[in-house]
């Protein structure tokens, strides 16, 4: 990562790899302006982690409330995260936060097929084009520099091997009952690579990366990773990414999945 | 095909290439018991051509209501179905209703999205499963045939080209305006992928078929084919699919289509 200290945002950072996310940015080499960490509740006890980590580097490391679900709570963000970056702009956006609610097709309902669309595929979208003045300026802020990378402009979607079809012979039958959840990921890759075609001209970065399964919530305690190895692992994917991978889907350790 | 009588039911079979597979399927050489054509206003103007084609042909096809985003309709349907095939069940379901609302993700709205996912994946998926029982019957009735097949019992999904995230760099700027279809068909791609794994043991085929570029009010007059062309190919697409094919996304020509 370049040595110019960069803007980024997180969603769903008040827990599993987006809280470990934001701790290993803020520790980590490359300087950053401005970490900022979104949840839905950050005052509430699930904020508390991150208030505590927040407190630890306050310089580094703002707090907001972001519901991904919230059109008014996206509107707010933004608004606020433009007073924050200013002509500087945001290089990074991360869409982290996502739900997962079980279920075969079978036994899915309706309600909870677009609760999961809301948080997955909507939230992103609306995200994405509420923080793209940002992310523009940022583009136009450091045009000095290469092309496209995670320092100039970029959105970063967490993205799962669940919603890749060429590899669903493999995994259905070890995750059977994540069926709104393998569409939703699904979903949301091609929104990376529309969004990528689109947004090529305004050289803003798009990329879906699978995180492995980590032991968060959400991958449970039989994870292959711990959070903070996934995170690693991210972030020097995120510190690599060019051009070449705009729109692309890959692995944590770089390594191109199959849509 | 083989020589016993089965029962099909399309939707979306006013226009387009629903009601050219009704008219093939109709006069065509394989034996139909019931062809249960649905629309979702059939008393209307654009119910005038089923109508019409209907009682060319009364003794095979049955004009029924059906809108694919409202459950009331789908189990109403589903009822009156089940009092007309009986034992014999359902043997072919065909997704074909579908929505392609304009815009690029800039220009898509929250609402869009919504009304895009509920015609083209949830509709789908309500339908699947109320149609379910229809579904096994029909494959109960027809355990002595050999595995899997459109004659037997199967759900046939209309996918898309758009829905290619691999093919996308080719097809993204003839067409840059169809993110939330694009996005739809994607997702209805995971349904279809993860419907055939979860009913194999019911023995119902699930495909998704790229019907191509077709001239009707979607398609549009730059078309590549006429609606008769492309409803004949995915006859005969139907017709030859096996066991092999579960799951698969193929063209009408029968050449499978990259996700
Ligand atoms: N863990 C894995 O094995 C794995 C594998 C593949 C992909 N992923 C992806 O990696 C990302 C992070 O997953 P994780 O394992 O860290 O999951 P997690 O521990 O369950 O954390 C999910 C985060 O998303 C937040 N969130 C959910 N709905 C939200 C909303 N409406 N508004 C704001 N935030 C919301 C949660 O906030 P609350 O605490 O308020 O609920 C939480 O912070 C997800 O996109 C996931 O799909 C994970
Ligand atoms: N044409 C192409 O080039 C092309 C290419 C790839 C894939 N496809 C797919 O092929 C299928 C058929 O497309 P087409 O070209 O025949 O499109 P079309 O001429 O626009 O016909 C779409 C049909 O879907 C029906 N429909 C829409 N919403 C409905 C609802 N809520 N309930 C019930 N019916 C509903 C329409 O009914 P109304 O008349 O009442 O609106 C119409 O009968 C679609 O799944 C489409 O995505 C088409």
């Amino acid at each position: 990562m370049a040595g110019i200290p960069r803007s980024v945002l997180i969603t769903g950072a008040n827990q599993g790899l987006g809280l470990e996310l934001v701790r290993q940015m803020a520790e980590g080499p490359s300087p950053i302006r401005h970490l900022l960490a979104c949840c839905r509740d950050p005052d509430g006890p699930r904020g508390q982690a991150l208030q505590d980590l927040a407190k630890r580097h306050p310089e580094v490391i703002t707090v907001m409330q972001l519901d991904v679900t919230d059109l008014c709570s996206i509107q707010r963000c933004s608004q606020q995260v433009g007073s924050l970056v200013g002509v500087g702009g945001l290089n990074l956006l991360i869409n982290n936060a996502a739900i997962l609610l079980t279920g075969t097709m079978q036994t899915t309902s309706p309600e909870d097929m677009l609760a999961t669309f809301n948080t997955n595929v909507l939230g992103p979208m609306n995200i994405i084009k509420a923080f793209l003045p940002h992310l523009c300026a940022a583009a136009a802020a450091s045009s000095g520099m290469a092309a496209m990378s995670c320092s100039k402009a970029a959105v970063i979607n967490l993205a799962s091997l669940m919603g890749s079809m060429n590899l669903a012979p493999q995994t259905y039958h070890i995750v059977p009952s994540s069926f709104s959840y393998r569409v939703s990921k699904a979903a949301l890759n091609m929104l990376t690579v529309c969004a990528a075609l689109e947004f090529q001209q305004s050289e803003i970065l798009f990329a879906a990366l699978h995180p492995g399964w980590v032991k968060t919530d959400m991958g449970g305690e039989g994870g292959d990773l711990e959070a903070s190895e996934s995170a690693g692992g991210l972030i020097r994917v995120m510190d690599s990414l060019t051009e070449e991978q705009n729109g692309a889907f890959l692995n944590y350790d770089s390594t191109p999945m199959p849509w």
